[in-house]
């Protein structure tokens, strides 16, 4: 599978300029091979936007058929971050279209970070879902929710060969871009492809560094601070062979690991 | 709190050399105003000894009265590797020694690495004890024990400021030097010592690049190849600033992290 990542900024608060973004980012990726784009978190509708502007941008799953329909047309798979409107609130949520425009999953944050995240969303996701798509089993994370270790296990164990995490990280948290992504990569042993903003936001700066590592935690392509796209093979065969060189998930002690639940 | 960090060769199969040896390097610790030195994993024999010269040179808790005697005389507390006996068996041991020579903790390694391991050690820890010593809560793990999330999240879900590492490091894990322990440090908000061997032992050739991180994953010190001594100091009000600014332990959802102990 070919994965491509697109760094950048999206549309602020203009979820139907966001569609079309997408659809340029989708064909541009799409000429280069990929299977699948990833693109940052909140980025139909910009991340940093506030509670109202968060309210009255959300739609639900059936308000994303513009991007079910660049999937289908384009034939690509397509991940990025979206207000969800589930009632009366709003969750930040990330999807997973295939390149059939079924939706195969959606994700909701379950690690909200800060006051920021918590004035604009009340829902929270409760379960690390996994889809198959051409063989690779795929599951999503947003932003804080790599920085615990507990959610990327999660998806290991259920069986991930691949964990898509659209992110909006700001300044001054290199440290997770620059190390935390390459160690959940190699502890769990999956790709990780870890999708950014870049450049300023009403007032929140971006700091970039979008990545996508290798499940021995190699660092496969690394973006800088400005607008780009990133691509990289996942290669079942390497795969097979990391995980048979260093049986993590065959020496673990779960017996030991109780205190962490409770 | 001044921690030292030795890296380097121990004595390999001679105990008591490496008494004396230990000796020397807690002088030297003392004498730049370190409160601790750590020394690596299997210190005291050597690790890569095979499992007949770790089951002749294994000596008791009780056989560490030399070491005991160097942190009373020296008045600096000590952490190192040891082959521990264990009736039949020999546990790759490490122990906290305080500067009155009492030990106060003796850590027995949870994770056993491959057929290395396997060979040498029988007896396997079973939890994650933590020992306070000036005000500093201190827990104990080896090597091959922080590739894992969970024994590091467990010290520091006990409380755990500082997690100290002896370990045998060899190539080709430079992931785990460079990226791992900094990422430890940064999502437990602790200090990690991560003390290393340098140079070959046996045939293994090991990877040096021991450190000390600080609570937001910082690198403090860190070594090259070379047989070297860190120093670094821990720092409450930074550690306070540093756990207040990011509330990771509040905001994790321990409800979500059952399937990590099945």
């Amino acid at each position: 599978m070919k994965i491509a990542l697109y760094q950048g900024p999206g549309c602020l608060n203009n979820v139907q300029a966001g569609f079309a973004h997408l659809h340029t980012q989708a064909s541009k990726a799409k000429a280069q091979g990929a299977n699948l784009l990833i693109l940052p978190e909140m980025y139909l509708s910009g991340y940093n936007v506030g509670a109202e502007a968060a309210l009255a941008q959300a739609l639900p799953q059936s308000g994303l058929t513009a991007a079910r329909e660049t999937a289908r047309a384009l034939n690509i798979a397509l991940v990025f971050g979206y207000p969800e409107r589930v009632g009366e609130n709003v969750a930040n949520a990330a999807v997973l279209i295939g390149p059939d425009g079924q939706i195969l999953l959606n994700y909701r944050k379950s690690h909200l970070f800060g006051d920021l995240d918590r004035r604009m969303f009340k829902q929270t996701g409760a379960d690390f879902p996994i889809a198959e798509l051409g063989g690779v089993k795929i599951g999503l994370l947003i932003c804080y929710d790599i920085e615990f270790p507990e959610p990327a296990r999660r998806l290991a164990l259920a069986g991930a060969d691949v964990i898509l995490v659209p992110t909006a990280q700001m300044e001054p948290y290199e440290q997770v871009a620059r190390h935390v992504i390459p160690t959940r990569a190699y502890e769990n042993q999956v790709y990780i492809a870890y999708a950014n903003h870049s450049g300023a936001e009403n007032g929140l700066g971006y700091i970039g560094l979008s990545s996508i590592c290798g499940p021995n935690g190699a660092v496969l392509a690394m973006a800088g601070t400005d607008e780009t796209m990133l691509f990289a093979d996942t290669d079942p065969a390497h795969h097979a062979a990391v995980r048979q060189a260093d049986p993590f998930f065959k020496d673990r002690r779960p017996e030991l690991y109780g205190p962490l639940s409770h």
